[in-house]
């Protein structure tokens, strides 16, 4: 009792701690191309084909031998005889994407031409390989189309499966296993009545596993554990077969939390203490080389920390390569304060053209998260931010 | 043959008359809390509890009754008897979430406390209800959490299940009939060899089955119909059912496209010709009230109409809120040239801090599209950029 946090850790040293303590998984699966999606490819895919993989009319019109179409001009056509095959003097039509005629080098197009009978005007002279798509001109065999780590999207997937790919070996996704911990909490699953006084349904398990599903990981749920280290010992142990685990609840200086005594004794307590508010209890720690991440049990808190410590963990596990990150820049409705020394994670309700701050939105205060359609960071340093100013509001998704 | 576009709709223009014919379709289904995310609440959600259900602690701490720590101070503290009843003079130990026992109307928080034996010092004064959240204070019964149209998250799936809510009534995501049309397209179930010349794989159904799948829609494809009106007019009709029809492919004005005229013959094009490039031969229409949408068969082209109308389309059948759109601003490494009149779909590579547009990128050429990160969008009314100059770059996702 009387315990106190003794240090606390910036966030940007915290996450860098916690990161370069984190391998890429690099575990390959082969997946079909119709599930590919947002899947992260495992090796370089080097074409097998050509494409085009013949001669491919770019445009409508008649495959011609270039030289017949000598000194052409809307004034001085040259007459052409339809064909099926071409010689010289003769013309084939090609609609866009047809194969070029053997003996044709060129495609004059349909605006170019008028037809009279069997015999078509060619008003335009064109010059060899004129609208002809050559054979391999966009891939050739042989050409690498996706480097290893190219996360695939639904436009690569139609890439691949014109090379005639119907599999791709992708990474595997991370299995994040998340421990519920805490005397208070009543599963979902026995009752969903209102529990007894002191007693709360368990929702942080279910949060936690839907954001580590959206970020690319594999949830994977476990019963409560109680506040008692052996048994949180216990479900370390048994989940050490995880990518990451995350311990929800029981990470403050409380006499009921265990969580980062128990990474202590397992393996390595990396942060307790972290400089963000709500989010203060947090504890990062590696355990048989399985990163651990302690929720605070407060809601928000818990929020917080999987967004500032867990989507990066997930993404480095399961190399998610980096993207420009997309901010929205909004003018602040009301001030903002803050508290010096800590990361002010600050929920705001998007209101016209501006953001406003919700108020009083404590870590306990579920409601807050469901008004709030992003946060703002205040930095450590600073007290807060003036009414009219303009923040970088970050979207909660 | 030598047919032009009449006419030339603005993507602007377009796109309105497009949404101004779509209805949100508002059919509901329950779903589980376990599997809400990313859907949009068909009614609202009002609390049948309050939360907390009880007074809790919000503190570590001593259950008091203020008024026995009148005076109290550091210098001067009070002692109270450790008891498991409050009485006057007495007090009981609460964690943090605890419920605080009758009798009790403030906790002193335990770092302004010291205990010996079964006796606790009191070194702070408290006022009534401090350190105590009431029942109903985060959220109260009867209180409206969630409107109807809310998208929900991982963490609105959290505050629902604290309110003993266990599936949630959310809009049916829309159907997407993806109708691939064309005599030189080969199914890939069929066979995933090289095509003879003149013969490509059909991948643009793929392509456009996994965005409709990304945005909200439930992609539902078709077999490969052959480019001859009455086959695809069946075709339509036979997926008058469902919520959107894509046809891609045969929607220029050459002798085998007749995409356009088959919806002119079934319901009302609305446009046909748009000023976007690549895509400028899309069209677009309504048959029986559902929308229509002809992807030009070229894959860039293609991608373009999905992003531009197909997405546009679905949020707005799903009811998906409005977001404020994420723009990446970057600066050109080189030039881009666009032609007056349309907007230019450039695609660009991310280079360091900087966007490079990718040469030769024409529409046939469907490795731009592996190789882009994003896109530009030229506006109609001018020639391009300048090198240096910044943009606003969407990424393809």
């Amino acid at each position: 009792m009387g315990k106190v946090f003794k240090e606390r850790t910036s966030v940007d040293k915290a996450l860098r701690l916690f990161l370069e303590r984190i391998s890429t998984l690099r575990k390959a699966e082969e997946v079909s191309i119709e599930t590919c999606t947002d899947r992260i490819l495992a090796e370089a895919v080097v074409s097998e084909r050509n494409v085009p993989h013949y001669r491919r009319a770019a445009m409508d019109g008649y495959a011609v031998r270039a030289s017949d179409t000598l000194g052409a001009s809307p004034a001085n056509p040259v007459m052409l005889q339809l064909s099926d095959q071409i010689e010289e003097g003769g013309t084939i039509w090609v609609h866009t994407g047809a194969a070029v005629p053997e003996g044709a080098d060129a495609v004059v197009m349909v605006e170019d031409t008028a037809t009279v009978g069997t015999l078509v005007q060619i008003r335009a002279q064109v010059y060899p390989n004129r609208n002809i798509g050559q054979v391999g001109e966009d891939i050739k065999k042989g050409d690498r189309v996706f480097e290893e780590g190219h996360l695939l999207r639904p436009c690569d997937a139609a890439v691949l499966a014109s090379l005639g790919f119907d599999r791709v070996k992708v990474f595997k996704n991370p299995v994040v296993a998340i421990i519920p911990t805490g005397d208070e909490l009543v599963s979902r699953k026995e009752s969903r009545d209102v529990p007894p006084p002191g007693k709360v349904l368990e929702t942080n398990g279910l949060m936690s596993a839907l954001y580590v599903e959206k970020w690319g990981g594999i949830p994977r749920c476990t019963e409560i554990v109680p506040d008692n280290p052996d048994s949180i010992k216990e479900a370390v142990e048994a989940n050490l077969d995880a990518d990451m685990i995350l311990l929800s609840g029981g990470t403050s200086v409380g006499k009921r939390d265990h969580a980062p005594e128990v990474v202590t004794a397992l393996g390595e307590l990396l942060v307790h203490g972290i400089g963000v508010s709500p989010g203060k209890p947090a504890a990062l720690g590696i355990v048989n080389n399985v990163p651990v991440v302690c929720l605070p049990g407060y809601p928000v808190a818990g929020l917080v920390v999987l967004y500032l410590f867990v989507r990066p963990g997930i993404r480095k596990l399961a190399a998610i390569p980096e993207a420009p990150e997309l901010i929205l820049k909004r003018r602040l409705a009301a001030k903002i304060s803050s508290r010096i020394g800590y990361i002010g994670f600050v929920r705001v309700v998007l209101e016209d053209d501006k953001v406003r701050p919700l108020a009083g939105a404590r870590s306990g205060i579920l409601s807050s998260v469901a008004k709030a359609d992003g946060y703002v960071l205040v930095p450590e340093n600073i007290e807060g931010y003036a009414e009219g100013e303009e923040v970088d509001v970050f979207l909660i998704e």
